[in-house]
């Protein structure tokens, strides 16, 4: 690790900027991998490639994140947050040799990356795991709190969910209180759909909601409830490289780049 | 096409001893593609390799598919009937250059198979999209007809819950029928689903359901609406192979291991 920084997401011109300058003043720079939030443009025909699609952060919703970068003259790979985190923990952490690999972030959103046959999966755009629907809990009055699906994954378990259904911050509800076992029920059923679809031997579960104590255990537990027995149910892991999925899995991004698997490159 | 056949499924050694006297009166047989009824094991290291896992067909729960043919001392590819749907309609049918690409079909059960990469999907096991569980419907009183689930997508929107649900044989139902606008919605938000966590371009949506006149409009419209613009929707095509895409799929299954593509070959 040569250099590390960190710069506030604030407006696209500033914080893009902000980053240019920081490979300028580390030259010389051999590749790029950008991990980012999205959704985002990963299609290399498109004239959008590179840009942010929608997002709820003002001033951000097409923005041309590999754009900015495009003057270094080095390849670029350019990957959702998520899936760059997957990748992070499939060569170095909780996901080595496991194929297909999913994690899953659980903090003011959810999200969740997959790698597939040792390769981010890409399709018609990227996954977005975190907008799966799934079936509300009979006592919870909750509408939820995503803007487009209302009730989706998001909707119902992310740190902002918790925020509005329980009045109070995630990190403020004692263990034993209810909001737990239907945060445990929610993520069960998010991660019986990923299963259904993908049949990942483990996923890593991370983000900040998970630091509550407990709550991956009961994750654990409810799942094995909701598969029924019906197939094997995946083992649910915390991501071994912490907070640092991300940025290490941008890491990797950029050495596939170098190692001319330059999925989605641009120079 | 040299020869052609159809073995009613009674019992597994009755049925698998018929399959195999079709193959020996066929020599030479150079590899054998099988497209089965899941779940099965299709896990080169395990005991049970080769078998049918969990099943409701009496007498099937354990049968050693694979090994009854393993006397013929030729590759055997074995896969589950929708991942070789999936296969045959990606490469010669609905799927061709569409990667991923899913093939879901709708009948007495609901299942979904894979191409990433070009290659069937596997994982723990193998997707069993047709138990991803979906909210219900608020006017939908019906308990579901999984008996491991029984409110998932199979559960609400296969043929068999169709008929109990109303009483009558979905094919006897009129197209203005109540039953269709809630099918629609079901399987727009089975399809959903597959779309957060694959992102597929485009999904085949075949089986005996499906020919109801006007139900892959109006799934087409209901996606659309459950996915809300938050990322593109995928294209839902019937099957160019009809009802062969199943054996032409296992005939597609069969090449891979001709191919040196064996990638779960037994002898």
């Amino acid at each position: 690790m040569r250099a590390e920084t960190s710069v506030p997401t604030t407006t696209p011109a500033e914080t893009l900027a902000a980053v240019l300058d920081f490979f300028r003043a580390h030259t010389p720079v051999a590749a790029i991998g950008i991990a980012c939030f999205g959704p985002i443009d990963l299609d290399r025909g498109s004239a959008t490639f590179g840009h942010i699609a929608t997002t709820p952060k003002p001033g951000w919703a097409g923005a041309d994140v590999v754009g900015a970068l495009r003057t270094l003259n080095v390849p670029i790979v350019f990957d959702t947050d998520v899936n760059g985190a997957a990748l992070g923990e499939h060569r170095w952490g909780a996901g080595r040799g496991v194929d297909p690999f999913v994690y899953v972030t659980v903090g003011t959103g959810i999200g969740g990356g997959a790698i597939v046959a040792g390769t981010p999966l890409h399709g018609l755009v990227h996954p977005e795991m975190g907008h799966v629907l799934i079936p509300r809990d009979p006592d919870d009055a909750f509408a939820g709190a995503c803007p487009y699906h209302g009730s989706c994954l998001e909707g119902l378990a992310s740190a902002v969910a918790l925020q509005r259904r329980w009045g109070a911050a995630p990190e403020t509800l004692h263990a034993e209180h209810d909001a737990w076992r239907l945060q445990a029920r929610y993520l069960a059923l998010g991660l019986a759909a990923i299963t259904a679809v993908l049949s990942p031997p483990r996923i890593g579960l991370g983000g900040g909601v998970m630091r509550a104590p407990g709550l991956l255990a009961r994750v654990r537990a409810e799942l094995a409830t909701v598969l029924a027995g019906y197939v094997r149910t995946p083992e649910i892991v915390p991501p071994a490289l912490g907070e640092r999925a991300g940025v290490l899995g941008a890491i990797a991004l950029g050495q596939m780049a170098l190692d001319g698997r330059e999925y989605n490159s641009a120079r």
